[in-house]
């Protein structure tokens, strides 16, 4: 049976690297080279032109990173934002990235009560009857983030269809940003804080898509920038598959993003979006370099969180 | 300055009717006429037959309940999952619904980290630039629904998007499925509630985006099936417009319904998605009145709730 967190973990494995991309295409991270190209071949249409410029750059970085990097983290507001056809590049550069062998998150954070659960279940990840017969796939995202403040019926419908389809959630349990604890952090009654409630459920609801590898395809999204956390939460969710952002531009160094791996250096993958889009900036490349910046970056990143976990500072 | 929440009141005054009309165009709530009259005008495109399908019935139901209901929610799950045309659909329906004079709410729960909140705020409430020196407003939303587990900056964005354009959110503070209580129940170390907390924060957040009329365009969520909660969180957020779901098919009466609201019968909207869509069938009318039986549902739950209002149950 196909179970996504094996393949995450195999595909790790197998490029010895726990490191997830995020496209999270602000126009601002685009070359100009490519904006300019973009608007010649669009003259009339912006949006079109804008969606172009997205595609162009987000093929580049896959072109260049699919054959070291496992996945791609594509975070849905920055589609959003820039409209229909943007909304269009984003499902491109899915079966883009897939066919290059990547599996592909929609960092979506979607909620809500059951019956509507199950719409955005079946948007992200599933599968919609729609007129004529047809059935359709609408973005077919291997896997997607959840928060989960409405509870377990919020989150059983995205469980459903993950089974289902051999597809992965992750939960939002410790979020990267700086006021994450505004109510994460709130101690409860008995002493626990509500973050480690949250992730108690996550660790139970996973138990029945644990795969062949140990490990669950309900994962937990936690923030690189709270290590002695991250560390605690794993005795919590010893078979839970971290999702774990914040590394680089948020702050948190490689040390802090592997803080939350299992013993032996499995479990986590660690996100970097920013650095990678940015790298020919910060390396001071020609722009039209940009794709092997991004492959540069990566290699660092493989490297240090490679070193990091050889040399484990929080456990 | 143009303020949310002094449109909604004062449209709810006018009206003499504190409804939302939820439109979650799941196919199977749409008469079979419409949907084969959509198949045979795209018989080769089951994606554009599909949006095209949910045209027609979201326009009818504006058409036939724009001049007695003040606002519109439109569910974001049930457009994404019918895909991208379906999401053409949804943006249709909000300006048609706006022309008409309706307020539209993106029933949306989005939620992330600042710079991404950001992105979302501009995606569902505001605008963006794109190439070509155009600036996109990509949604045009009244207001939208935010899930706040990420804490202050996560919700910032969005309320700075509201407060320069005039636009509105509700935040979930008490939602109003089974499950709501997994963790917003959770008991803190000072003997209160998550979700009083989280409601505190609402009325904090909310202070600055007050109007003339006296209520706060960062609203709250909190579900009519929970009504002596709601009595309380009406205490603890004494300026905060609440949109009410769980009315109707939830299984909430008007009594529950509006215990949330001021003592002079103020400061709420009680949303009906399902019972409103399907109302023909509930009524036993002919399907091609789909449309007139929406209405009368409407008239029926306007009674029922302003009725309630007259004598209260839940103080």
């Amino acid at each position: 049976m196909k179970n996504f967190a094996d393949n995450l973990v195999r595909k790790i494995a197998e490029l010895d690297n726990p490191t997830v991309i995020g496209l999270d295409p602000k126009l601002d991270y685009i070359p100009e080279y490519i904006r300019e190209y973009a608007e010649q071949l669009f003259p009339e249409e912006a949006a079109k032109a804008t969606a172009k410029a997205i595609w162009l750059f987000n093929k580049e970085i896959i072109d260049l990173t699919c054959d070291i990097v496992p996945a791609l983290k594509l975070q849905y507001a920055y589609y959003e934002m820039y409209g229909v056809e943007a909304i269009k590049t984003m499902l491109l550069t899915t079966r883009y990235a897939q066919k290059k062998g990547m599996l592909v998150i929609a960092d979506c954070k979607r909620n809500d009560i059951g019956s509507t659960a199950t719409a955005y279940a079946e948007a992200v990840l599933g599968n919609t009857d729609i007129l004529l017969g047809e059935n359709m796939e609408m973005s077919g995202f291997d896997c997607c983030t959840v928060n989960c403040y409405l509870g377990i019926d919020g989150v059983k419908p995205f469980i459903d269809v993950a089974k289902r389809d051999g597809k992965g959630i992750f939960c939002l349990v410790r979020t990267s940003n700086p006021s994450a604890g505004d109510f994460q952090d709130q101690e409860l009654a008995d002493g626990k804080k509500l973050y480690e409630i949250v992730a108690g459920k996550v660790s139970v609801w996973g138990e029945e898509l644990i795969g062949e590898e140990g490990f669950s395809s309900v994962g937990a999204v936690v923030g690189a920038t709270w290590p002695e956390q991250a560390v605690e939460l794993r005795k919590l969710m010893p078979r839970t598959f971290m999702l774990i952002p914040g590394y680089g531009a948020q702050g948190a160094g490689a040390d802090a993003a592997v803080a939350g791996f299992t013993a032996d250096g499995k479990g986590g993958i660690v996100n970097s979006s920013r650095a990678i889009m940015t790298a020919w900036k910060a390396r001071g490349m020609d722009p039209k370099d940009f794709g092997k910046a991004a492959r540069l970056e990566a290699l660092d990143m493989k490297e240090n969180l490679n070193g990091a976990l050889k040399n484990r500072k929080y456990v």
